[in-house]
């Protein structure tokens, strides 16, 4: 096998798939996303995902025949050694669809099926904000808190592929019911609903001037919450400080467990920055065992791409391709 | 090197040194328990442990000259690739002493170091009650409440050979000071002395009888908890079942981070059995996501030896032999 050669990733979510070309050390030569129509069903999504595959190879001057590997990743639950998505709340009706194993059929090409935010901890520890480490954690915040692990240098998935679910770790026993059958999970405290949730309730519990009260309740999100902090709004900060703080109590529980060099924090509730980065590095500092407290803790660098790009460097290592080799 | 071959353990405790001949596949040979006398310093501790295990190797027909790996193991944090223990409260003024160099140095043996909770979840792993699993983690109930994890068929130690403080994760975050820096820890509720706070506070709080009225405040432990409550007495059953739901509640977080096929407790508090397993593991079938809720939750098999167990396979390991390899 050539020491660089051509591959494809997918990125299967909710609302938008996500397809593109790249060489096999990683960097994407082109991209396209296509809306994921979920209710049409697996089996429409499978067809529209090939035809978007097939003209994206053809547009970049090489056929569909010479793809040396697939790497597919999806929200969910994820059989990684059988190439099925098991569980998906977002993607009902799509479940153990053979998705995967189409596309690479599709193109003779190998495939390989990562659970999305395994992938995107496989993407930013091999070529983004973990590079060089050998135990790193990887946590996405957005509507849901998702984790992977890359731990003595591999990606660890657990008995049953179900492992790295670090936002349903306990920070309160005492805490509100989660999405999940525990209650006072760290996604209970963080999730983007939860932050939401928490503004409007500072803005109805005084009468302290804010630029979110010009918003209607809806519109306030992680993202206005942050343009609202940007710009000098009190209130909108210290809703990050809080989210910060509690960020940072979920993840004394983690690096005294892990002890790990890194934690790599992505997802778009993260694009908050510094101000929620901060408080949760000076609580790690603060409450962590001695050597673990001295974790790294910074924001992912591949973007919305780690998914996609880390599935097919999965891919690529399970095909053989030098290229893939882990470092 | 052959097959099978002789090998020593040591197990150095605050209060007690434990020194054994084994075979190299962790069949213990004979065994023997001094004090530590940690104030009188570990160059006299080191003395006597390598005393002691010259007449032990000479009283079982062998000279100390034919032993094939040594393992030791300690409270504290290891630095197990360079042999020393870097902080370990229970023995103050021991602590970077080469007291493993030195006893391997006096048999002409290779030695390994390893932390005692460490050890003890790498000899239940591989001769006791998590055989056969390739995820398993390993808590130590007592004063403390340590860990130990075996992840992908190896011990995870981290980046400093601090991880595993599963005793140190959070249940409450708005809980009482823990005895390291974070608040409202899995140890600040079920470790030793919280347990046997918690039974004085229900005597307080009722007239109900109870034969645990007729102990001292000071005999009020674990152990005479768990004889009242075998003898029938209601009030003290009712603290394991509320210590076993604690511990539950711990592991809840834990089996949603590794998805372990088990998870093996020892150390002296768990010898209340089934009092405290059962609420235990109802917790973790409620509370767990899904497929983490299957993990087995089980005593360990190996009682007070499963340390000096596992750092001499651990040592027979590092040294190379057979019997040593990973099953």
């Amino acid at each position: 096998m050539p020491l660089r050669f051509r591959t494809a990733g997918v990125d299967v979510g909710g609302t938008n798939l996500k397809v593109a070309l790249l060489w096999s050390d990683g960097t994407v030569i082109a991209a396209r996303q296509i809306p994921t129509h979920a209710e049409a069903g697996p089996e429409q999504g499978c067809r529209r995902i090939i035809e978007t595959l097939q003209a994206l190879a053809q547009e970049h001057g090489h056929g569909a025949e010479d793809l040396g590997a697939i790497g597919v990743d999806s929200a969910g639950l994820v059989d990684h050694e059988h190439n099925l998505v098991l569980d998906s709340p977002n993607l009902r009706g799509w479940e153990r669809f053979p998705l995967a194993e189409r596309i690479g059929a599709a193109f003779g090409a190998p495939v390989q099926l990562e659970n999305d935010v395994n992938a995107m901890a496989y993407g930013e520890w091999r070529l983004g904000a973990g590079r060089g480490t050998r135990h790193m954690l990887c946590l996405a915040l957005g509507t849901g808190v998702g984790g992977g692990l890359i731990l003595d240098g591999r990606l660890y998935r657990g008995a049953h592929g179900a492992a790295a679910e670090l936002g349903h770790t306990t920070l309160d026993l005492h805490g509100p019911q989660c999405s999940c059958p525990n209650v006072g999970c760290l996604e209970r405290h963080i999730g983007a609903e939860y932050i939401a949730t928490r503004a409007r309730e500072k803005l109805a519990a005084s009468e302290r001037p804010s630029r979110l009260r010009d918003l209607p309740a809806a519109a306030i999100t992680p993202r206005s919450i942050s343009e609202a902090a940007a710009g000098g709004d009190e209130l909108a900060a210290e809703v990050w400080t809080e989210v910060g703080t509690l960020l940072g109590q979920g993840l004394v529980s983690l690096v005294n467990i892990f002890d790990p060099e890194r934690v790599v924090i992505g997802g778009g509730v993260a694009k908050a920055g510094e101000r929620l980065f901060e408080p949760a590095r000076r609580v790690v500092r603060a409450r962590a065992m001695s050597l673990a407290a001295r974790t790294e803790i910074v924001p992912a660098a591949l973007g919305d791409d780690a998914g996609l790009v880390g599935a097919t460097l999965l891919a690529v290592e399970r095909a053989g391709g030098a290229a893939g080799a882990t470092p």
